[in-house]
């Protein structure tokens, strides 16, 4: 028997990115999250604390900030892409690199030309793998959250000893949708392409009648799939969260879907992948993200 | 000497409550976390545990859920004075009652007609103080989140031996804005009063040239007040969220203020309030209340 | 009708600090969150833009640091004093501070000189305020979550038309303390009259019989008082993190307080303070802190 | 081409649980948050909102609650077991389950027998994976949040044109450790071991040299592994929470490593796995559970 390392990777998490773009008097903002983190010949540190290999994440840190000096952040795939193929194409060592970025969204201030209000939490995502040659864009948006009002039924589930639970045939859908999609091809237009997703992923939460969250996040991954041949594969993490009907019998009232107690915890968590039966192999895209 | 009992209140803390209102096939929701809390004869629980003065808190929620229900929501700084008023005339025990409201922000999704996406984390609230037949009302925004990235500077301030903070004449100044305003008089129209003020909060970060955030947040006080009477007094508490550009001489880069790192921590805190010399006297209203 | 500034005050807030003191080969850690704030002739900045008065946040960070390395920290009320007083004195136009210091607690790893495991979520506090040459110390603790799985009642109370919580003759009573007491007098042992009232708020939690919360908190701002000369008030907030006993009727279980449901919103919140009816006059200790 | 459900499942996230157990007076508590998921046979309630094979999350929820009255909790691992064996045998479509615990940890608070006070934020964790009769257990522990004041270094890193950081010869190496092991084998006490390979970790921390995070993530890795033949494998997620020394070169100050700013974002973080080469295969050990 002997003890051996395993996969490991390392990087610089969570470096807040705010560039500021002039055209004459208007400026545009990009406000991001950059997490970075590589992989390779890492060996000799963890076995002698030898870091002749090891590109410190402090320098990871610079170059996320120097490469969005040095040339136009764009779109933030692009902007993962630059990053990971250079730190494979510098580092010897380095055969792996994974980079995550959120963006954060902002409005401009009606008429004036460089203020802004934060417009929402929902952020628009990127998880981007660099091994090689190759590379993998795996996109998404999160905290998402949205809700229904009606259109949502729930019966016909299983009764055991420990079920008390009533069918419902009429409920509140509310969820805080995270969605990842991976990306098939080449010469994606990253920014319409994520528009074009999210809003077929709204439209269809909105429109499908649902007699379960799976079934609405099933519809909303094969919705994106039928419309987006870009896209490869698409997974869904929702958690299901709880409006109750709060019952004011005891009050004499009658509570007909009107008022709500909304819950924190605990709450259903469904989360599940859609995907075309002929798509390119995942390779490395998911290795290390969240499962769903 | 005696040991005595000192100011008090007691309530229920976040009632997360929801409410669909339907119009034919459209649907209108709420979203509101409703805290209560109660003054008065309260000596007797404190020291027997005698509760025959302690309306239970459970008790204030379920009148938060049985209120909604028995006539519509409304505006929150109405419904927080029904549920104000209620409790002080109900209760002989009960000489105070302070509501406070946050209202989360949804949007429809396009071409539905009871399905929503949450539209932002900013939040308008209200506080209430009933006191007898006397009520105040103080309302406000908080997480609003702004950011303008010229039209600020920061100078001219003291040297001392502890300096080390380069004058700037050209900086982003970004900040989450909490702000709460007193309302005087009767008849004031919530909804429009609200849109107004929180308008020109926006406008008025967005076009006054700052030398200070001091000066910011006074102007944005002062705006208030000039255009909307209904207003007596504003208090502001503006975290500045720090936009440091990032110094890329050692990579023989010139940053011209393209490039900034967001930092968390620490942070300036500028808290002030602006006020009418002849506003009506504050009495209750911001008793408990947190200071700005 | 003119339009003026009202209260005000600005500073620089969490500060995070943490100081190693070395005794040969045994180290010693303090880890801090400073926040300073200062008051005094500050209508230049908001009016004009003016910053002749406005010591910079960014030097108040700096003189955090700096006066940890001049002499040691000590106990954290001596260090806010020593902040406090420093900024009063050295600054013509500022007439009061405020320096709120959260320490953080920390444990020896058996057997190791020099590191750590950090030993819980609860943090000692202090707020001091000096004004001129008057200073007020007002300490704490909060985060101190403590529970009873017995010895805690709620009936009696007044029962409504909203009325529907059932009484308790035996209950799971918890909470997270957040208490603040005001000092008197001089020559206080911080360190050890800080150990002696923790100890009396959880010996008094824990050894008193209750019969509604507002009972225990009674008790324990009183136990402190009786004990501790030095202390002229404390003030607490207790939120009740509500155990509710699962209702297992249904599976055709009885369940005697054995199985419970911890919730997380709604909540109780009990809120007071106790005090000498002989104390000293509060002055501005309590000035812009949270109200319990 | 054909779109097809890719991997999905779904439970109740988060389930607060408290028990209490009596030994006469003396009260014992245990405090958990369990989250059960199930896999399955669930294609009809993705594709046609079919529920027939879907046990309810709130079923779920109560088997929770039930299973902890019906006999008692004993060790997170048993109670997981337990669980999951219960949905898998129950239910014919249910062909996997996976049973997240934390646990909580609470003191007593001294002279008494019934009352509690949380003393750490650190959590034991478990997540157990069966499948039809196999089972798979992974402890672990979160939030450990360690910090050594001496005995780190870090140089030798590679310099590039982005690289800026000093090398260090004597640093504070802090970091909140998130560890993972699986298990193998049967008959293991789980208490005791757990607390073996927690003290494990600590005393590695503690006593080894570290030339880098990397080298003492592969150190408390394998110190478990040479100590605890029950371990097949252990997952280290271990952000460098750094700590910068300040310099007071501008204040004539000369900081010798005895003041730091501990940093919020962006942090070092470092991901590592370690095993035995001859270790039993982990098959779904590991399948949607945070990659580290």
């Amino acid at each position: 028997m002997a003890i051996v390392l395993g996969p490991n990777q390392y990087g610089k998490a969570e470096n807040r990115l705010v560039t500021v773009t002039r055209d004459g008097a208007v400026h545009t903002i990009k406000d991001l999250t950059v997490s970075t983190s590589l992989r390779g010949d890492l060996t000799d540190t963890h076995l002698t604390g030898d870091n002749a290999k090891v590109l410190a994440t402090d320098t990871q840190k610079n170059t996320v900030y120097a490469f969005a000096k040095e040339s136009p952040v764009g779109e933030i795939e692009d902007f993962a892409l630059r990053l990971g193929r250079h730190f494979v194409s510098s580092q010897e060592a380095i055969s792996g690199a994974r980079v995550l970025i959120d963006e954060h969204a902002w409005q401009r201030i009606e008429g004036n030309d460089h203020s802004f209000v934060q417009g929402t939490n929902e952020k628009r995502t990127t998880a981007v793998t660099v091994e090689g040659e190759r590379a993998w864009v795996v996109s998404g948006v999160r905290d998402m959250v949205v809700l229904k009002s009606t259109g949502s039924e729930f019966h016909g589930f299983p009764q055991d000893k420990y079920t008390t639970l009533k069918e419902a045939y009429d409920r509140i859908l509310a969820t805080s949708v995270t969605a990842r999609w991976r990306y098939q091809g080449d010469g994606i237009d990253w920014a319409s392409s994520f528009a074009e997703i999210r809003r077929l992923l709204l439209a269809t939460f909105a429109a499908k009648h649902s007699l379960s969250l799976q079934q609405t996040l099933y519809a909303m991954g094969e919705a994106v799939l039928l419309e987006r041949p870009e896209v490869a594969e698409v997974r869904l993490s929702m958690p299901n969260k709880h409006h109750f009907a709060v019952d004011m019998s005891a009050f004499g009232l009658e509570n007909d879907n009107e008022v709500f107690y909304a819950a924190d915890r605990p709450y259903g968590l469904i989360e599940g992948s859609v995907l075309r039966d002929d798509a390119e192999d995942a390779g490395s895209a998911w290795h290390t993200l969240p499962a769903f």
